[in-house]
């Protein structure tokens, strides 16, 4: 029987994220617990696999990147912007989309665990996948929770979600609905309906949400999109958490004959570069893509070559004016 | 001094393309070139490089991606398209963006290569890079020229300006501006022009070239556009060579008070996922781009098992029915 992580932790009495930061000497651990740990791999005769013994090898130069789909302004924009200052540094970059499905997510850490990446950075969305726990790979996540040792690089979703929700509010539009993805996946870009909430609620409005799920087929988004006008008929203001949502709902409105922004106003969230040029009429909340990737890169050459670094950074967003608010 | 390919060549009295045949031992030759190349390497001691050698070398299974950017509709799709497939034959992905700087994509190359990877797809628009002569790699080209011994996957280029043409035409335009990149970079994508030109030959008006290269900075393209309303104040037709193009034409257009379709008539080129999302009033050509992924992932893994393949496919496109001609 080969002994696991797990069967460490269980005779310990700790996590299996402790062993691991044990295993990887990062972040605080108090002496205890060190020797608690230890005492355990010891007893069991633990070794650490083949990931962990990566740390002695050398450098492979080679970076993954694992993201939902290119095939998206925003992500295209960031691996587009991640790429280049990756190979600028020396190193050569795989990618894989996993699509938001937790099992090709699984399936690329591990094919890029085995291929020796110096380093990642993700901004796939999946949670509680184990991969991510048993390596000391340096790992930087943008946009998303992986686990407290991860540093995560995010832009400030709350203000965003702030910014769009009060000037939808001051245009005039008091019944306003947000569209967001399930709360499964752990983003920091739920922040973004926090602050909807608490801003509706400051002006003694009424927050309703709309699930919209990134992976479903744009025909199932259509359909959705078509179900939420029937279901708030009302409606005067859509705030939508990414900017393909933001489009859709647009177009819908258009078929509905829904005047945009006499009747209804919409905002939506991201503004990539394709689409300020594709659809630069849409009022949004701009993301800092190109200042989040050197944020990205930075900290992971910073991981990679062992030194210190800070825990989140958050960078400042700002409304990209159009005209459908 | 090292022996080059290019003496072999010379003393061979045969070019580089045949003596790298002779190498790889692809396409036809006579009994005689081959003699006559063998010959002249012998002579002169000749050592195929490194990467020649890799031939006999395991297989890595990595597959390189050159292409100018995933933050391009286009490219993003195509890209996302390709990875997924390949990651399915069990390879993984490297991806490179070259921004159709030369240097760049020749830097690339070289990492490539020497990473050792089993094959290339590539997209990037720069022609007469010597890299590609001196490796035996399997490589496929997506909508490029690189060698006559390299396959190539594209769409119907030549029918696509036909369409675009008529349906301008069809519709009442008859001062046409037709925007393209710069002939330099050699790919069968002009062959959309060269339609443009003989259809609007045929119904005997003008054919009018307006130049907006693709790797500008949006505020150059802005620029130009603005200039090429002023240059042709009586055009009623564009027929935009991609679509962020035809965008910027139509923004161009509203803000100097030109009602499209009825003043002026637009159609793109590529109708990407995320454009059709986005922007599904533009009228514009649809290129299959699954499809073409399908093909070049197909063919590259032909020419990297050792199978003979063909060199060129062609597949076909249609018209995304818009509200902008």
């Amino acid at each position: 029987m080969t002994i696991k992580l797990d069967d460490v932790a269980k005779l310990a009495g700790v996590s299996k994220t402790t062993v691991s930061r044990v295993l990887n000497n990062r972040g605080y651990l108090s002496e205890e617990t060190k020797k608690k740990v230890n005492k355990a791999m010891k007893e069991l005769n633990y070794q650490p696999n083949a990931v962990a013994r990566q740390l002695f090898r050398k450098k492979t130069n080679l970076v993954g990147l694992i993201f939902p789909t290119v095939d998206n302004p925003f992500f295209g924009e960031l691996v587009a912007e991640l790429e280049p200052r990756l190979f600028k540094a020396g190193f050569k970059v795989f990618i894989g989309n996993s699509m938001n499905d937790p099992e090709k997510e699984k399936a690329y850490l591990r094919e890029l665990i085995s291929n020796q990446v110096d380093g990642l950075i993700v901004g796939a969305h999946n949670y509680n996948i184990d991969e991510y726990m048993n390596t000391n790979l340096p790992i930087v996540a943008i946009d998303r929770i992986i686990n407290k040792d991860i540093p995560v690089i995010s832009s400030d979703n709350y203000q965003g979600g702030k910014l769009a929700t009060e000037l939808l509010i001051k245009r005039g539009a008091k019944f306003i609905v947000i569209t967001d993805g399930p709360l499964s996946l752990q983003t920091p870009a739920h922040k973004r309906r926090q602050a909807y909430k608490d801003v509706m609620k400051a002006h003694g409005l009424e927050p309703r949400t709309f699930l919209i799920n990134f992976s479903w087929s744009i025909e199932k988004k259509k359909r959705s999109i078509e179900k939420m006008f029937q279901k708030f008929p009302t409606m005067d203001g859509v705030f939508a958490t990414n900017d393909i949502d933001a489009a859709m709902v647009w177009q819908t409105a258009e078929e509905l004959g829904i005047e945009v922004p006499a009747d209804l106003k919409i905002i939506g969230y991201d503004s990539a570069h394709s689409t300020r040029l594709l659809l630069p009429k849409l009022t949004t909340i701009e993301q800092p893509i190109s200042a989040m990737a050197e944020a990205a890169v930075h900290t992971l050459l910073q991981r990679i070559s062992g030194e210190n670094i800070i825990c989140e950074q958050v960078l400042p967003v700002r409304v990209w004016h159009g005209r459908s608010v």
